[in-house]
């Protein structure tokens, strides 16, 4: 039997957790906050709210507010500058799994010295973060409880998986109310990110039974709630069973790590500046065909989360229902139906098939794969 | 929507982990580690084999492995000075539940000046207790990831229960291998401990889907592994799944809190010394009856995890199969069947239920309980 770890952040989940930012960055020792977040998260108006918190918390700030999606590691730099110059002791990241990682990257940074190139990979950081809460305000990345942050390299045009215990946050608040300002595209793509996360760390070579429930049971949450989130802005019972979704499945990939969707996905992004979830969304079913053979049972388990009648049937008809329920959802959400979409051309393909394979997230990929068999599968969805 | 908590420590799983305790300390700066255990497993060689990992790191240490079952107030304070007087600077717990809830209790006292009464309830503590990590040996207490510690109060003759955030140790360790030194009967007791936990936290008003689905698959676990591992000191398999059992209802209930179970048992175990799986094994049936009103579905769902075949029953006949499957699992494996074989008398019931009512895990029971009911219950029980 191998060793397995698991942690999390201290995690507080409910409608209007948000007001408690500023006690929970006040009992990290915080002064001055150093408040991450993005153009769009700031005019839904979150940011002002909860600055409210942190002023009635006695806390000063400095504001950080122009994030990018999929950040970029010379925007990262500015950030440390900023966050030095503004003479701030602890992070508070707000938005979706943009600022959260821009957030997690400048703590990083404001301690390790150098390029963050260098802490690219697996467990990297040496010395220990400055205090970091995290407000996730999309039920997707699950960035505010895992131990990754990505950061895209400009010069290569890659994606760069870190991945460090130091990133978890110290305490991570998932507020439902926030996912009501999300639009209707947004609510799809970072569902089926949160569905990549746990169908991914679910078949995971690191899956363990402390991870396999909690990715089973988000996929649960996905499979019935998804559609009515995505239908309305005000479903608020579908908004929590999303909230929660997303959690379970970020806190189960954090530790049980991901597959060869974000290997891939994490390309796109890089190279096209795709959006996250959609790139994931349209790489899943093809990337779920191939590891197939590697936990048909499990695919199995896959279908039956998904409602799907798996009992009377053979272990490989169950098993491609899984294929077929998230290939039913997508459509239904109206995610595009192939990367040519977003952008990729032919001729991007093979570079994108070599960094894939060097991303960290495909070690845990449970079928292995080579440069080849990454092209092919870009070519299926392209 | 009510806002949920949860939190766990760094948890470390698997055969063999525990050569990892000297790491696990270093890298939450001990230098001198005050190691707190008990003369059962000192005697199993697991506190010797543990010391050469802590030497093999370059720690120093000081021994204080006296600990008595249900942990008194008066040795905490005798730990408390040794802890001071040995210039130790972090606390690593090694056993089942009573040397990792002294260990948690001199850590506290070590930074909480005055008397543990003080501290008894919820949220209490005020400083930073020193770094603590745990290596749980029985699989049952789930103590080494919980924010609780039990003392027994010798002047009033019952227990404390200390809730705190701060109680939860940094970093556990859970190696199934050190179950292996177990006889039947601690085998049984805590794993019947581990069940109580699970159904407690799963019926708890505090329950929340982060703990729901931990205490159920601890349920299914000990539905199929309790037996085996009780028969054999040799079942590897057993082994490694009650472990995982009882990490798994430790989590839950750390986040949930329990009920009229534990309410009661620890009034037994401060007046009686009773071992406190025991009292717990012969209380769940009757409390189980007792609370079958607040929660008809849930018990249904706790059947189904016993395996038994509710599909075709209704509701109420399902959610008494619940109660069943715990009398046969408890019959099984030879736990007495009336609290008079632990020393319990007539004349005790009136003060152990009153004191019952004021323990802090009758908040969360799931049906209102007076004195008259608790007394009710230890009478069915006697
Ligand atoms: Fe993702
Ligand atoms: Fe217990």
């Amino acid at each position: 039997m191998r060793i397995s770890k698991f942690m999390t952040p201290e995690i507080i989940f409910g409608s209007g957790s948000i007001n408690q930012a500023g006690d929970s960055l006040r009992r990290l020792g915080a002064e001055k906050v150093f408040v991450v977040s993005d153009p769009g998260v700031v005019q839904a108006g979150w940011v002002e709210r909860i600055i409210g918190y942190l002023e009635a918390c006695g806390l000063q700030y400095h504001l950080w507010t122009d994030v990018t999606p999929n950040p970029k590691d010379d925007e990262i730099d500015r950030g440390v500058k900023e966050y030095v110059n503004s003479e701030c002791n602890a992070v508070l990241g707000i938005g979706g799994g943009s600022p959260i990682d821009a957030a997690k990257a400048v703590a990083m940074l404001s301690t390790n010295a150098g390029n963050i190139r260098h802490y690219e990979g697996v467990d990297q950081i040496s010395c220990p973060l400055p205090p970091m809460v995290m407000v996730s305000t999309t039920a997707g990345s699950g960035s505010e409880v895992s131990q990754f942050s990505i950061v895209t390299d400009t010069k290569r045009r890659l994606k760069m998986t870190i991945i460090s215990k130091s990133l978890i946050p110290d305490i991570a608040i998932i507020d439902p109310d926030t996912l009501v300002t999300k639009d209707a595209r947004l609510t799809a793509n970072t569902g089926m990110d949160a569905l990549t996360h746990a169908i991914e760390s679910y078949i995971s070579l690191a899956a363990t039974p402390l991870t396999e429930r909690l990715s089973l049971y988000a996929i649960q949450l996905i499979a019935t709630y998804l559609r009515p989130s995505t239908a309305s802005r005000s479903n608020r019972e579908a908004k929590e069973a999303m909230a929660m979704a997303s959690l379970q499945a970020g806190i189960a990939f954090s530790n049980a790590v991901l597959g060869a969707v974000h290997a891939m996905s994490h390309q796109l992004g890089g190279l096209l500046d795709t959006p996250h979830g959609e790139a994931n969304a349209i790489l899943l079913p093809y990337v779920m065909e191939y590891n197939y053979i590697a936990a048909p049972e499990k695919y199995g388990h896959i279908a039956d989360a998904f409602g799907e009648h798996v009992a009377d049937l053979s272990p490989s008809e169950a098993a491609k229902r899984a294929v077929k329920a998230v290939k039913e959802l997508a459509r239904d959400l109206d995610i595009p139906e192939s990367l040519a979409k977003l952008g990729l051309k032919e001729e991007h393909i093979r570079k994108l098939s070599q960094n894939a394979v060097q991303d960290a997230c495909m070690i845990t990929n449970p079928r292995d794969m080579n440069v080849e068999d990454v092209e092919k599968i870009f070519r299926q969805a392209l």
